[in-house]
């Protein structure tokens, strides 16, 4: 069995400058969780000023029905982001950190290791509220160029973090900069490290190798991806990027390798379909075009 | 070194209702030529009433510039094609036969015995004049499903031309049904079966698997395969299917993975934004768009 986390409601729609109506949003998110998804990101509690499309992040959580077995998840920056997870209800909330110096300056106008230390008590927050949580390492496989994080780097990094009670480890390709090689290599280097953690992966397709780089996590043992509908997403540092590995895609590559997803590809593909109208444009994605 | 031939002339562009100049093909194929590509099919020799679009095979052909190690190829699909393509100068040849029965009778109206035979008179009149022959076979890997052309019949077929001196068997996916694991069990199977004839991988990115096929197939020794620009083109059985696998995200992946091509992905990615400022689209390949 191997279980996709739909981010598109977060890491896709961030992008979006048509305002998504709450509605709407909760409406695919639905759509989601009929298709199978047991696991979605569906908001980030950052503020609106930065990213107005989530400022109706208490909202969208408040109208989202239970249903057992589906994990609802939102992202954190900072702690206030986690007191507004916590207050939102959830019961599980991504925190995600930098690993590279320039990248942390860039994006976050911090060091690396005051983002360690800012998640320490994040993580510590969260728990001491029962919510599970996944840690989030950006730009794992580079963020200018390919590698150009030092792996040393992160894994000092997970070190600290592999017995501090987290859910699991997400190890993300924000800039898309992964090959099948270097995730063999870095994935299984990071693996050692955390040992029982369950380690993620969050893969951008933004030069196309997004699958290939699947296949090479189901080599290391990876059961666990991140994907969004369509392939809905971007990359802020990068104009044109494409988004996330889609999420029918993968789906259909597991599917035909074998795998378990418990995925049904057409629902997910009628989202997607709803989404590009409503927001005028084709996707990345191939299936949902097909099926 | 992993070579790549350019498919984008032929099987790119004969999907396009808007006419292309012959000038234009020739700047694309000269530009191709300039990116590092060593290979390209630059059109089809097939009757201008079914592909339009390549009226001008005579006329393309004798305004293509001789450059040393590069090679030209056509499409033939019948003895006919074969004697235009010889009488065009081309030295190299590509005949494309179907190994499915409901594939061969409904594309090409013949059973695929009457295919095998047709193409044996094929590979004998182009080599009695002095030609290299590749011999496709198509949809390897599914037609209307994935894998539904028993392999024992496509051993069989080219157990039957392994020692009739092709220059090469390409192996195509014509509909993208292909899997990393399909891939490898029947690259491996036919590689048995050609022995020392060169095996090309001519994959479709119908499904988004592209990639994660290519990487399956290096891990079969594959050396050669079939791209195009951008990922023109698509498949005339399936409406808004995406086409070949791009040749700048190909060249990118196997320069990420550390294997030479000799190609210059920025100078293919100017050719390709040439084609979808001229066709008025953009293309499914991700490298274009950001280098």
């Amino acid at each position: 069995m191997i279980s996709l986390c739909d981010v598109g409601p977060r890491d896709g729609f961030q992008y979006e400058e048509k305002l998504i109506p709450t509605d709407l949003k909760r409406d695919v998110i639905e759509g989601l969780v009929a298709a199978g998804l047991r696991c979605i990101q569906v908001t980030s509690f950052v503020h609106p000023k930065w990213v107005p499309q989530m400022a109706d992040a208490e909202a969208l959580v408040a109208r989202l029905p239970h249903h057992e077995g589906v994990v609802y998840t939102g992202l954190a920056l900072n702690l206030r982001g986690v007191e507004r997870a916590i207050a939102a209800g959830l019961t599980q909330v991504e925190l995600s950190i930098a690993t590279n110096e320039t990248h942390s300056r860039d994006n976050a106008n911090m060091t690396v290791a005051e983002g360690v230390a800012q998640a320490e008590a994040m993580i510590a927050l969260a728990l001491a509220h029962g919510l599970q949580v996944q840690l989030g390492f950006q730009t794992v496989f580079g963020y200018a160029a390919p590698g150009d994080t030092p792996l040393e780097k992160i894994e000092a990094m997970a070190a600290r973090f592999a017995d501090g009670g987290l859910e699991s480890f997400s190890l993300a390709d924000t800039t898309g900069m992964a090959n099948p090689v270097m995730i063999k290599e870095r994935v299984r280097a990071l693996q050692a490290v955390v040992g029982d953690v369950p380690v993620v992966l969050h893969l951008h397709d933004t030069r196309g190798l997004g699958l290939a780089n699947v296949v090479a996590g189901l080599e290391c043992g990876i059961t666990r991806f991140d994907t969004s509908l369509g392939g809905l997403g971007g990359c802020p540092f990068i104009p044109n990027a494409t988004g996330n590995i889609p999420t029918e895609d993968t789906a259909y590559l597991l599917d035909q390798m074998g795998f378990e997803t418990g995925i049904d590809i057409n629902k997910v593909a009628e989202v997607t379909r709803k989404m590009a109208t409503f927001l005028g444009r084709d996707f990345t994605g191939k299936l949902y075009r097909l099926v």
